[in-house]
């Protein structure tokens, strides 16, 4: 707008305008951004002199990162137009020399080099795999990672729990029984449906966790993705049980000393937070009694950035109560 | 998902899917809904029999607040999907046949009637006119609104004033200063030109408030909503000002006791929260002294939902203090 005879910082300022927001986001996100600050810096020995790949490299601050930890080459690869600004600041930080940015598919890129010693990236989206660019790095790795290279991180988990939230589940779902005096309970469907992500706190957890898929980033394949889980949930408490909440863990095993950070109600905030997926009834659990069941996780076939869940599960109560067993079906869109 | 056989439901679930959490906040929004609500209700002498059009129905809560206020017949038109769901859900609350829901746009639906007596919308954007349906509004009054017709609400105000925003300031924008140890300042610039769209307490506001915007719903048209204004801001305390603060108020001045709601800081929070421009000086302010500019507000010519925002002031301070100007430019998208 102030240089409107400037056509390309005009094209790139609105470009890139939409996407600061999100870039703000994932950068003020401290127990993201400074693992993976930790996690590099760390590894100097690991870095020095090498040639690294940063999947998905937004404003590049991962690649500044691998920079000053000694990397002799960093190529960053991202289709946003965030790019150019990326470029950009990594001149304003004296790194413009040894930081490659690269606009387009990693399936499509020309890279300067045929190999790369090291990949990083921050693939990791909500519920871990909505929207996620995992799909990209498992690329990346097997068209450009030495034999012998490193993944940062190179190791993720994602887990689920039972979680008492009546409170927030009556705003949620049963808000549309009476909404201003009218039936609003057909949108009730369509919400019970649709997984929430937002904060757990990690007192409202009242069953065990059990681990629904395990990702070692080395030898992890696209149809990995699509997976089905069983899974065991041991109340831990007496109380009711509205939900399942879903999270994952992130691991960096080839650190001098390995760094971890969780996105679970129990630890620090991230911005992904958790993802609540409501049953529609209520169980009144007992310390000690076992939830089982199955999920299954696949991309949408209308919309693959979608993610598809089947969520199965049966409940037979120690005590007399009625044992209960149902199948839902949630969008995460 | 659930009934992969029926093609309709399911394209009507896929559809309405992404709206649900859209809708949910507008009609949790309760100074917004219940005001609506309050201003139809206690117009039942106006609404009896009636031929009433709700512009932009949504999930038709002003619809039906209109038919159980004795409407003869409401026309809901919107271009969403979630129109579908509207008519389910007047169904549902036996308002079906008091209904009429047209999904299109204004311009080209088909109304079962020549004229109507009453048009009732919710149009407001953030900042009122960003993506706000008002010349959506101005085309339903122009084509089918009788010439003693009514229009439900019939005045908008848009105004600002100054606020000191130190802390926010400094997270919003000085951030970029130093991320994590490196230089983002260009990323500054462009913050810099970002209206924020969020809630800005009352005790923040350090000038008197100033009308920059008067609107009529019974004579606006559309290119007045391309207009520039004088603005005079009075310091009420000694302080610094960071950024001005802008929101606005809507009137229902037809009803039989005149109803009213502000989206300003000194109000209950609306989901429009207020939208700040943070001015690139900080401002050393002293009761009494008054700040003197002028804003201008047009469509962007790129993407006619996004507003471009010139904004000019000039502060001479009583005190030696140095005289200040500036001009800056944003782009609310």
């Amino acid at each position: 707008m102030s240089q409107p005879n400037n056509e390309y910082s005009e094209k790139h300022y609105f470009a890139s305008y939409d996407h600061i927001g999100i870039h703000e986001e994932m950068l003020k996100d401290e127990v993201r951004t400074t693992t993976y600050r930790q996690a590099i810096y760390n590894s100097k020995h690991l870095f020095k002199g090498k040639v690294v790949l940063d999947v998905g490299c937004g404003t590049g601050i991962l690649s500044m990162f691998a920079a000053r930890s000694g990397a002799a080459l960093v190529i960053g690869v991202d289709m946003s137009s965030i790019i150019e600004t990326a470029k950009k600041l990594a001149e304003d930080n004296d790194l413009g020399d040894k930081i490659v940015f690269l606009r387009g598919k990693m399936e499509e890129v020309k890279l300067p080099v045929d190999k790369v010693d090291i990949i990083i990236s921050e693939w990791m989206g909500y519920f871990l795999l909505y929207e996620s660019m995992l799909d990209t790095v498992i690329c990346a790795r097997d068209m450009y990672l030495k034999p012998d290279g490193l993944i940062f991180p190179d190791h993720a988990t994602l887990k689920i729990a039972g979680i008492e939230d009546g409170a927030y589940k009556a705003e949620k779902i049963d808000f549309w029984d009476d909404v201003y005096g009218f039936d609003f309970s057909r949108i009730k469907q369509t919400a019970l449906r649709e997984p929430i992500v937002d904060i757990v706190e990690a007192g409202a957890i009242v069953t065990t966790a059990s681990s629904i898929l395990e990702i070692d980033l080395y030898t992890v394949t696209v149809k990995d993705l699509e997976f089905r889980s069983d899974f065991n949930l041991i109340a831990t408490r007496t109380d009711y049980l509205h939900a399942l909440v879903g999270w994952f863990d992130i691991k960096f095993t080839k650190c001098h000393k390995p760094l971890y950070f969780s996105t679970g109600p129990h630890a620090r905030y991230t911005h992904w937070k958790q993802t609540v997926f409501y049953l529609h009834d209520i169980l009144s659990i007992n310390a000690g009694e076992k939830i089982t069941g199955e999920i299954t996780c696949k991309p949408n076939d209308k919309n693959h950035r979608d993610l598809e869940f089947t969520v199965s599960y049966e409940f037979s109560p120690a005590d007399a109560g009625r044992a209960m067993r149902a199948t839902h079906e949630y969008l995460l869109c």
